[in-house]
Formats: C-alpha cells, structure tokens, sequence
C-alpha cells in the first residue's frame, strides 16, 4: 500500500466520511486519523484499521486514552511527521491555531468551509479552481453551499460568460444526528442581509457576481438553493441546453420532481441511500428538472445540497492539487469518483 | 344594530376571523354563517350569536341540523335575502358555482384568494386599489402572500415608481390546526417556476414587475419572504428611509431581531399572542428591521406573513369599498383597525 | 380598586398569564410585575397598566431603565412593601434565592413547579389540597404536567379510594415562542427512570402511587399523557362513569377525536384559540373521550396538557388559599374561572 | 450459484432491503422482483442485477414496460414459477388477493406484519417461535414493534416465567422518503385503547400478557418504546442482569445515552449510519443502557426500533424455517447476520 500519505486531523461528521473517500483511493492512504480523547467514535477508525492519535500533544491529553478500550500512536505532531498532507477535519474556529502548526511542521494542509478564506488566501473546488492550487502549500475546501454553487453556475459560465446571481438558501436547522438545535416549528431568517454564504463562491470563480438571503428550517436532511441567475444577452440557450450542461457536469444529478416521484429532499435522500454509499450520502447536487426555467435572460432553479458530504469528494481532489499528482481536474474527479463507487459495491 | 348586512358563506379558518371582525365594526353587522351540517364549528357561531344558515338548499340539508344542538334559520338564499354583501369563505374551487348563485340572488360579493382573478376580473387589497373597487358588483380579497407582498412593496413604489422584485417564499406545510398535512422533516419546492404568488400581486398593484420562486417547510405558523427589490436608479433613500416609509405605513410592524429578542417567527407568533387579538393573530405583516438592506438600487429585505389572519381585516374595507361607503382607504383601514383594537380590549 | 395586592416576580411564558389573571379577579389586584431591564416585554405591563419594578434591588440594575421607554416605580422590595402577597414566576433555580428575600420581607408567596416541594415543604393543586394550604406562609404550586395529573386522578381517587398509576409523558420540546430548543427530528428519552414527572403528585395527593417515563418530540404545543390508573377491584365503575366523573370535575374539557373532528393536539389547541382566551391558552386538561378504556380494573386513557397555561388559574386560587379569603376550593375555582371568562368576551 | 429461489413480490421500503439481505446470504439467491409499472424503483433492480417481473399477470400491465429503460421477464405468475418461496413486500391490504395466488400457485409465502395473524394463521419472530414455523407453507414475520417487543422480552420470559407487560409506543409519523405524511407539529393519540400492537407479540410468543396505548409524532426516524414489564416475584434479577441477558441476545444492542453520547433517536440513527448497512439501516433493537430500571418487580425501559429495517433479517430466517433447511433459529440467526455483515465491509 503506498501513495500520498494524508492525514486527517478531526474524526466527526467530515472527517470520518473524508477518511472512507480517501481510503478508497489508489494513489492515496489515510496515516491517521485524531480524536480528542477516548470516546464512542474512535471505534469506528478501530473498525476501518485506522492508526489513531490525539488531537494534541500534550502528554495529559494522549494519556487519556490509557485504559480505555481505544489506543493512540501519539499526538498530533507524531502523526503529522508521517504524513504528507493533512485534511483539517476539525470544527470551525480552531483553525487558526491548527495553520500555525502546520505551517511549523512544514506540511501541506487542507481546511474546510468553516474557516475563512483568509486564512490559506487561496480556496478550492474541484470544477473551479483546481489549477490555481496545484502545488499551494495550503488551501480551504469552500462549504458545503458553496460548493453546490460552484457546481451549477460554473460549468454555466463557460458557457455563457459573465453571471449575475441572486440566492436564497433555504437551510437545515441541525444536521441527522444533532438533537440540541432547533428550532422546532419556526422560521429563521439570517439577518444579516445580505449573507455570506453566496459571495463565498466568489473565492473560487471568476465572473459570477452574487449575493444571497439565507433562512433556517426545521428540517435536518437538507439544504435547498432557490437561484435566479441572469444570463448574459445572446446567450442562445434553451431551458434543455441548460439541463445538459449538467448532465455532463460531474457531480450534479438531474431528475424531475413529478415523473421520477421526487417531489421533495424526503425523496431525494432516499434515492441517495438506494445508490448505497456510506450514510447514504449524496455526493452530487440535485437538480429538478422540472424545475428549471430558462425565461429570456433569466434562469431560474432549484437544487438540493447534502450539507454533510458533498465536500467530500472535493477534499480528496485538493489532495491530488497540494500535490501535484493530477494537474486535470476532471481526470482527478473520475479517479475520485470511480474509486469511491468501486469501494462500495 | 344597523348597518351594511354581512353573510359569511363559510365558517372556517377566515370566516370564523371575518365574522369577529365584522361584528366589531361600527357600520357592519353579520347577518348569518354557514356551515354544512352540524359539526363542532357551529358552537362558535352560537357563541358569537350570529344566526347560522346551511351552506346550501336542500331541504335535506337543512334538516340534518335537526335534532343536533344546532338550529339553523334555513338554507344558503334565506341567508343572501337578508344580506347586503356575502363574503365567500368556503375552501377553494368553490368559487365557481357559489358566484353563479351570488349573482342570480343580486347580491354583492367578495371572494377570497384562493380563486383566480379571473372568477370576478378584478381584485381587492386596502392598500393598493381600494378606489377601483368602490361599488363594484364583486371582488376578490388577494391571498395572504399577495396581501403581504402589497403592504410593502406598494408604499415603496409609491416613492420610488416602478420596480422589479424577485421573492422567494418560504411557506408553511400546514395550518396549526391541521394535523393531516406534512411533510415531516423536508423541504419541498414549488416545482411550477416561477411560481404562481408573485405575480398575483400584478392584479391589484400597477408598476411591479415581480416573479417568485416557492418552498413548503415543515412548520405551521407563518410564512416568510425573502425578497429583492430593484428600485429605479436615482430613487434617492436609505435603508433608514424604507423603514420610514413602513412606519407609516398601516398594517407593516417592523421589529428588530437582535435588540428586540425576535430572531424567528416562533417570537414573532409570541408577540402577536402578547397583543391579544382573538387566536392570537397578527393582521399585520412583520419586517425584520435589522434584515433590511437597502445597497444601490437593491433592496433586501425578509416579511413574515401570518397565513391565517393578515386577510380579514382586508375584508372589513372590501364590504366598505363594493357598498361604497367609505372612498378614502386610509380612513376605512383606520375604522377597520380602531375597531378589532377596541373589540378586545 | 380594592382587594388583595399581588405582586408577580418575573414576567416571562407564566407571569404575564398569571398577570392577566389575577387582574380580572374581583378580590385582588396586580400590584406590581418585574423585568431585568427595559426590554422589549416591558410593553405588554404598560398596556395592561400595571406598575412595573426591578427584578432586584441595585441601583446598577434599577437606573438601566432610565432613557428607555419603560419606567420603574423602584426594586423588588419597594414591590413587596406594597404587596400583600407575591407569585414567583422567575425562571427555576433563582427560587431558593428569592425565597429568602420573601422571608425576610414577611411576605406570603408562591412559587412555580420548577422549583422543589422541598422549598416550601408544602405544594398546592386546587382540586386537592386547597385546604391544607390555608393560610400558609408559602407554597408551591405544582407543574403543568402534576397539575394535569391531579385534575383527572385526584376525583377518581375520590370516588374509588387508592390507586397505583403508570404514566407515559410525551412532552413537547420547545414552547411555541422559543426557536433555540430541539431535537427537529428525534425522540429524546429521559434517561432517569423512572422520572421524577409523575411522583410530584404525590406532593399534593395521597393515596396516588404513581410511576412515570417521559420522552421529549418535535412539538411545541401540548404534552400528552399516556396513563394505566389500576383501580381497586370492585370499584364498580363502568368508562361512562369515568367520562361522567371528569364532566362534573372543574378544568377538565372531554371531547371526541373522531366525532368532533380532534385527532390530534393540533386540533386541541385549534379549538382552544375558538374558546378565545389570551394568547389563545387552554387552562382546561383535555381528554379523549373516545380514547378513555376502563377494562376490568385497569383505566387506560390520554389526556393533553397545554404547558403554558394550565396552571394559571391554580396560582389564582392559591392567593385565595394563602390569605384564607375563601376556604372552599369549589368556590375560588368558580370565581377564577367565572372571572377569567368575563373578562375576555 | 445454487440454493433457495427466493421471489419477492413489492420491491418497496422493505422489498429493496430484503432482496439485498437474501442475495448476501450463501443458501439462497433472489429469483426475482417485482414492480406494477417501469417506475424509478426499477433502476435499483437493475443496479443489483436481479430480475424484474411485473407484479400481475395481466399483457396490458406487462406491455407498460415496452419502450422503457426497464425490461421485465414477465409476470407474477412466471416469477412463481421459477421459485421456492416468495416474500410478500407489497403494501398491507393486498395481502389477502396475493394469498390466494399463492396458494393457488402452491408456493410457500411469507407475509408482512401489514397483514393480519388470521390469514395465515401462524406469524413469525426468529427468536420465539422459529420451530413452530418449520416446514409451514406460509407465515407473516410480524411487525417492526412486534419484532422490536419480542427481541428484549422473549430472552427476559425464558429466565422470568410468565410476564405482564404495558407499552407506550411513540411511533415516528411518516417514514424518511415520505414527504406526504405529518403531523408537522402536533401529538396524534391512537385512539383505539387499548392498541392493537402491543398484543399482537402474543401471536408468537407465549406467557406475555401485553397491552399498549400507541401516540405518533412529528419524526421520521425511529419509533420508541416506553416498556413496563412486571415480572414474576422471586425472579431474582438485578438490572445488571437484565442488561447482560440482553448482550447475549442478538439483534439487540445496549449503549449508554449519556457516556456514549447517545441522548436521542438522531445519535441511534447516527451510530447505525457508521456501521454502514445499506440505506444506514439499524436490524438491531437499541436500548438505553442508563434507562433501564429494575425496581423490585418492576422493569421499566426504553428501546429505539429502525421502523424501515428491523424486520429485513427475520425474512431471510423465515424462508430458513418455512423450507425447514436449518432448525435451530441462533443458527440461522448466526448465517443471516454474518452473511449481511460481510456483504457490505
């Protein structure tokens, strides 16, 4: 078993389903994976042969998983001196202490939507920016909303040029397995208006100017994007142009609400978990078909994001860019992508 | 008692609200509900003291209130002979045949939103186009989202001239009486897109080019509108100015989500069952001052809509508008309000 | 204006409530409630014209008002000095505190169910211990879920004598105005069992042996109640006994799922918004007539709680039991609830 | 590849996840499935390479898949043919026509808990009663509650003796993939008391005298139940007891809310995903390790049922027991879930 050596540095909702992607890779291995102390999910690196070690170093810290049914190869820094490239699978705002000792120990690093741009000054998804981070000692794979952004409006812009966009996400309150957030039966605007969600692709595409409102829903599946875009004069495009532009999009899934029987993300999720990925995770974008409008210059739809795994695949390319190991970023989505559907069938 | 002699044809979610109001109206009196057999509703109407009428004719009908705890004065025409007006509260589809009867019987009639514009060819909101519908024959009060959509957005273009608005409209899956309804745990989008809302706002205000796009989400209390306004170039205001203008404006609260403590529209309920009006309504439509951004030509802002009530006290000023006895609608909006306030306290 | 001076410490979901209560009340009047500082709840005190006071004494706390648009008549004790009694409606926890200022301050009081028996060494239920609260220096009155126990168990203890019941609360997560509360999507167990719901009825009912498990669910409007009441054998009831039993028990509404159209709480509580009460409350326990099963000498049946307002009548009634103004707990529940409904019609 | 020609009939919720259980097992394949129409459903056929038949016999309905992507290798009856026993997935009410193509094509059949314990006279549990069931012609593997109730308390009557039991069942509203369903907020009581799912376990266990009261509520996930068991006095358990005889029981799992982090049905859910069945299924009942209490003679608990998969591996025991090729049910029970478990790592 040999390849990238890739670290990942955070076990959760991210971090477990990035391990399992990279896993599945032929030029790539997972060297370790950190928790913070003994708990329930270290388990699961134990039942994926995962070596484990402690989120930190400190001596205290690695000692507490004495005694417990779990044992770690040490802290941080051991795990990071035998790897190549870490994936910052931790939760938001740890960030900025973890860049500092990745830069200290020289090693390429990857963060998550959580973090700002500004902390790499470069950000990364795999349809938008994979050239511009072949190489880049750090980068920051966009969020999860982000990154369902880049994968409709992108291939569009090549298409068509210039874009101005406006969108309203309409969002989950909490993800499956959280039961603290609410709300229970409310809407809840974010006020801050407008949000940052939309201009965040801004960090990653060229020529797409947008802006977005953001709400949250009582709902735990899934977030859904209601995007009017206005496309550019003479663009020539039809409602159908548009849909097979995605149909040859990686990653973008395009099925109709009322003849596929898939009127809401109900629906959509349990289409994903009959493809059978782990957590019944869907990778791809959603798009209704028939829910697409292309009147004039403007276009106007819908699409369902898994707020919990669409990143995924995106992290294991970036690795392929740090590295420079794959400088075409739809060859890198291929070998992703096959690799992963492989591993699970 | 006297005054305009009002019939409620339909006892439900708004006929039940219409007749309180009604009855708290100085110049109006009901003069009978119907319902079509003796159910639980018809308690209501006897605590009311409003005479109750049977939705239709048949003599079979009638007598199925025999022998109940409920007594009614005889069928639908006996109702309209003793009438000036007929509000039509019946569900939706309805429509048709109760206009053919309407008209037979001579009497003046409003509908609710839930038919087409086209059932009467004109359209009711206090706001925008109470003068066009002085002494008309019949009318239709708008939809709770149009009625919303035009108590901000008609002041504005007052100022400004005309716009074009984009809304995206978060809506509730079920009524809070309702438990039939869902979905659970999903967001289902309005797969007609546009959608139908918006633009039904165009049958009762000139000079607002606007389209919407539709999501149901699983809660039961109110709706909410992201929307996008772009105002004519050279408009001249600040944010602070918009909110001015809704200020005065009647029916529009606007409250801050951060100093205020009302983040969601689960606080937003809270405040209007604080108020005190019968079910805890809200007849007016609620802005969040602090989600308000005007940028440029660009107006930004979140409404939350109370789906069961923001119509009835439209109804109030539509009977004043078809009998024609109030021209001006700031004064009936004025009489409408002062009254319900006065009613309950 | 004469009468008993009540003072209401707190004024949050309870205080106003009871606020509003004890101010339709013939023998007693609203001497003062309190806020933690000029925020936005202050509102609803100046429109029910009552004086408004500090939550505590600073003068730190108490100069935070001046600027705002609320003004105070001074702290806490300026409130009890002009008080014959004071209902504590703080959040829980801060009783044990408040307790002390009431002790010192010679003052009667009542707390809420979110504090322990143990507090005062004495609670309080209308329909069970009026009696043994007579004159009392200090009660508690028990929580909405007790309260809702003892209405439907206590006069069936009555007639049949001593039972051993088992209790299965299925309780709402969030109150309809609070949008920080989950789970959105779970059932939450609470994990102590059995749980500590049920046998605090024991702290105002003899002769009740009672158990309970209780679970948290994405509701915000009523709790519901799965209870096995075993009776004695040769209790000589039939279930119409039982119905007629609870027909003639004061704060209990019985009603049928499938007759009047109440399938659910939903509907409940629908129904309850018709009754018209502020904030649409049920100070009534629900049962489902049609769901009441008396099989041998075991009587199962569900009964609905709405949280936030059943127990606002019993605080009234407590003031009368604690200044031994009426001894009979038939007769205060009469005036109470007599009062209350004049006041709103 | 040889062994039992396994047909299943609906290839539904429960029909995709047993094609996927028999077609892991190394005694059986799956002969066919089937669907009425060239529906989405049927891509996952094809995805696991099984045949596809048309759920009747009639041209017109087996025409419906010419000129779609979807070909079928024909009718009910030519799948029957080809098989040794048929699975019966479709949805409930069906049953009884099915029954009598069954018997009439003299196949052996195994039923869903949809239908009732009287067409077939003898229901199934893997742990109860697998020896009654060998060699039968056909059977109904009981219900996700009825398995649910059986696996913890058939293990606890085998050490105990006869027990008495009440269970409250607080059911999930609407399946994951099921948008259709609410309530959104509110508690729905089954009316009908006692429910009939507490005593259908009797159908396949003896010397449980079991009653429930059964409420639905606004989650998709899992249903949960809230156990009183009242064992035979002299039982002489302790808690510790019970929880060791539930580890020795297979298809039940113990975990600790609050050391594992398991507070609710969402964290179950999440756990389960990590084992990483298809469609994150949990076959196993899951009880609160820390919510279980053994009082004297009272045993009171809470168990988690995956409402979607719990009866999947009873299907594949069934067929074992129906053509009486493995007699001891630990045996089968052994096979089943170590063929499943290998299948998908």
């Amino acid at each position: 078993m040999t390849g990238v050596r890739v670290a990942i540095n955070g076990f959760g909702t991210i971090g477990k389903r990035v391990a399992k992607a990279v896993q599945a890779q032929p030029d790539m291995i997972v060297s370790g994976v950190t928790k913070t102390g003994p708990s329930h999910g270290c388990a699961l690196a134990n039942r994926y042969g995962i070596p484990l070690y402690c989120t930190d170093d400190s001596p205290d810290r690695i000692r507490s998983f004495d005694g417990s049914e779990y044992s770690v190869s040490g802290g941080l820094s051991d795990l990071l001196s035998v790897s190549d490239v870490v994936i910052d699978c931790a939760p938001g705002k740890v960030g900025q202490k973890n860049h500092h000792t990745y830069l200290e120990a020289g090693i390429k690093h990857i963060f998550q939507g959580g973090e700002k741009h500004e902390l790499t000054g470069i950000s990364y998804t795999s349809c938008s920016n994979h050239s511009q981070n072949l190489g880049v000692m750090g980068t920051r794979v966009v969020s999860c909303n982000t990154t369902g952004l880049a994968r409709t409006l992108v291939p569009l812009r090549e298409v068509v040029g210039e874009m101005r966009v406006e969108c309203t996400m309409i969002r989950r309150a909490a993800d499956p397995g959280d039961s603290n957030k609410g709300p229970v039966n409310a809407i809840k605007p974010v006020l801050k208006v407008p949000s940052h969600h939309g201009p965040d692709l801004m960090t990653v595409a060229e020529k797409i100017d947008i802006t977005s409102l953001a709400v949250a829903v009582p709902t735990t599946i899934m977030h859904v994007h209601a995007i009017v875009a206005y496309l550019p004069s003479g663009h020539g495009l039809t409602t159908a142009d548009v849909l097979s532009i995605w149909e040859n999009t990686p990653r973008v899934i395009s099925m109709s609400g009322s003849s596929d029987g898939i009127p809401s993300t109900a629906e959509v999720m349990e289409m994903a978990r009959d493809i059978g990925r782990p957590w019944g995770d869907l990778h791809e974008i959603f798009v209704w078909s028939d829910g697409v409008s292309l009147d004039g210059n403007v276009l106007r739809y819908f699409q369902a994001i898994h707020q919990e795994s669409d990143v995924v695949p995106e992290n294991v390319d970036a690795v392929r860019a740090l590295m420079d190991i794959e400088q075409d970023w739809r060859v890198s989505v291929d070998i992703t992508d096959r690799s992963i559907k492989e591993s699970f069938s």
